[in-house]
C-alpha cells in the first residue's frame, strides 16, 4: 500500500528499536514513509535505519528518549516532528516489574506508568490534534492479552495495556467516520527479543513459544486491517483463545488462569 | 458481618461523599467500622459521618482532599491514617470529561488521569502494603462497563476504569490464599448523584434509568461476595449483559454499540 499517498510523509514509532516497532518502521519504509524512530539505544537504532535507507530510499531521523521521563521525552519527541507532514504514529512502548503489587516499590510502578500510560497518553493527544485538524492519518497502538485477562505478579502492567487498548478503541469509533485511521493491536506472545527474556521457563515458556507471533506476522495484520477494523488481537490462535475465554469463562476464571502461568 | 473482628478498626472510602461511595461507609458502619471519609466537600462528608456516628455508634474522621492534585492529597489522606488500625479501603471516586479526545485539551485528560489512575495506584499501593504486612484487610475498587466496552466520547475515563479493573484483578489473585480480601466490583449505571446529571436525554436515556440500580444494591453485592469472588459485575441484567457482549458480538460491534450511545 502507498502509506506515502494516503497518511503523508513522515511516521513516528515510538519504541522502535527492534520486536514489533522495528517491522511497523519496515512497514512505513516500504509503503514509502519516512520514519522517526524513537528509543533508548541510538546507535542499533541508527544502523537499522540505515538499511530501511538503503533498501527503500527513504529518510529518517532517530530520537533518543526515555519514555519513563514523559516531560524531557515529549519535549524531544515533539520538537523533532515540529514541521514535518506527519502521517502515523504507532506507541509500541512498554515497560513491565514481575512482583506481587505491594513487593514492588511505587517508584518502580510509576516509571512503569510513565511509559505505559502518561507517555502515550501525551503523545497519542499531541499526534491527534494534528491528525484530526488535517482529517489525514493513521494510528495503530499495541495492548497485550495480558490488558484483556489482568495479569496476575505482572498486574500494572496489565493495567497499562488495558488502558491503551480501551483509549484507543474509545478514539477509533470517533474517528471512524473521518479520514483518520484508528486501530488497537492486541497482542498474544510475539517472539520479540523483550518477550524470550520473560518466557517462563520449562513446559509452560515451551508451549507458548510454539504458538507465539513473529513481529513480521503481527505487522502484516496490524497494516492489512488498518483502516477496516478498529481493534484487533493478532493471529488466529489468540483470538480463538480470548473468544473461548469470554465466551466460556467467568472473569475470576481468567484471571486464575493468567495467575496460575507466572506461579509456577 | 462483623467487618470490624474480620479486618480491623478504620475503613477509608476515596469518594465517600455520595453515592456508591456514601453506600460502602454505611456498610462499614454497619460492620462495625470506624470510617475515614474522602472526598471534596468536607461539611457535607460531616453531616453524614454524623449520621452514621449517630445510628451505629462508630467513630469517623473526614479528609477533605482533591484526588486530582495526587502529591497534596496522598499526603493528607496518609496523614489522617497514619497509626489507625485500618482494615478496609475502597476507590470509588472517579473524574470524566466528555468529548471528542483530541478536541478535550491535555489538563483536563491529566486531571482525569490523576484521579483515576495516579492517585488510586499510590492509594491502593500504600494500603495493600500495611494489610499484607498484617496479613489481614479487604480491598473493594470500583470499575465501570465503560472499561470493558470502551467509551467514546469518554475515552479516557473507560480507559482509567480499564486499569482499575485489570490492576485489581491481579491483586486480587495475588492474595487469595493470605488474609487479605481484594474485589473489583464493575458497574452498569447506577443512580448516583453523578450519574444522573450524565444520563442522556430521551428514550436512551430513560431505557438506562430503569434497569439502574442504587448505591444500595452495589454495595449489598459487593460485601456479600468479599472474600468470595475476585471480579464482579454488579447486577444480574449487567451480568448478562457483558457476558451476551462478550460471547456474541465483535469487539468492534461493543465499542460501535458504547458509540452509538452517547452519539444521539
Amino acid at each position: 500500500m502507498d502509506l506515502k499517498e494516503k497518511y503523508g510523509e513522515w511516521g513516528i514509532v515510538l519504541g522502535a528499536t527492534e520486536g514489533v516497532g522495528e517491522a511497523f518502521c519496515k512497514k512505513l519504509a516500504e509503503g514509502g514513509m519516512n520514519i522517526v524512530m524513537v528509543g533508548r539505544r541510538e546507535e542499533l537504532m541508527r544502523e537499522k535505519a540505515e538499511k530501511f535507507k538503503a533498501e527503500y530510499g527513504v529518510d529518517y531521523k532517530v530520537v533518543r528518549a526515555d519514555l519513563s521521563q514523559p516531560d524531557d521525552a515529549c519535549d524531544k519527541i515533539f520538537a523533532a516532528t515540529e514541521g514535518l507532514d506527519m502521517g502515523f504514529m504507532s506507541y509500541v512502548a512498554c515497560l513491565h516489574h514481575f512482583g506481587r503489587f505491594q513487593d514492588v516499590d511505587l517508584a518502580t510502578h510509576e516509571q512503569c506508568l510513565n511509559v505505559n500510560v502518561i507517555s502515550f497518553l501525551r503523545i497519542f493527544h499531541h499526534y491527534m490534534k494534528d491528525f484530526a485538524a488535517k482529517d489525514r492519518g493513521a494510528v495503530i497502538n499495541v495492548s497485550s492479552m495480558t490488558g484483556i485477562s489482568g495479569s496476575p505478579f505482572n498486574g500494572e502492567y496489565g493495567a497499562g495495556k488495558a488502558y491503551i487498548l480501551k483509549l484507543t478503541e474509545a478514539v477509533a469509533y470517533e474517528t471512524k467516520k473521518t479520514g483518520v485511521d484508528v486501530e488497537a493491536i492486541t497482542l498474544g506472545t510475539t517472539l520479540t527479543p523483550t518477550a524470550m527474556k520473560n518466557f517462563p521457563k520449562g513446559p509452560a515458556g515451551d508451549a507458548v513459544v510454539k504458538i507465539a507471533l513473529t513481529p513480521d506476522q503481527v505487522a502484516d495484520e496490524a497494516f492489512e486491517k488498518l483502516g477496516h477494523e478498529m481493534s484487533i488481537i493478532a493471529g488466529e490462535r489468540n483470538k480463538a483463545s480470548v473468544h473461548d475465554w469470554k465466551a466460556n469463562h467467568t472473569e475470576d476464571e481468567y484471571i486464575s488462569y493468567m495467575g496460575a502461568f507466572y506461579e509456577n
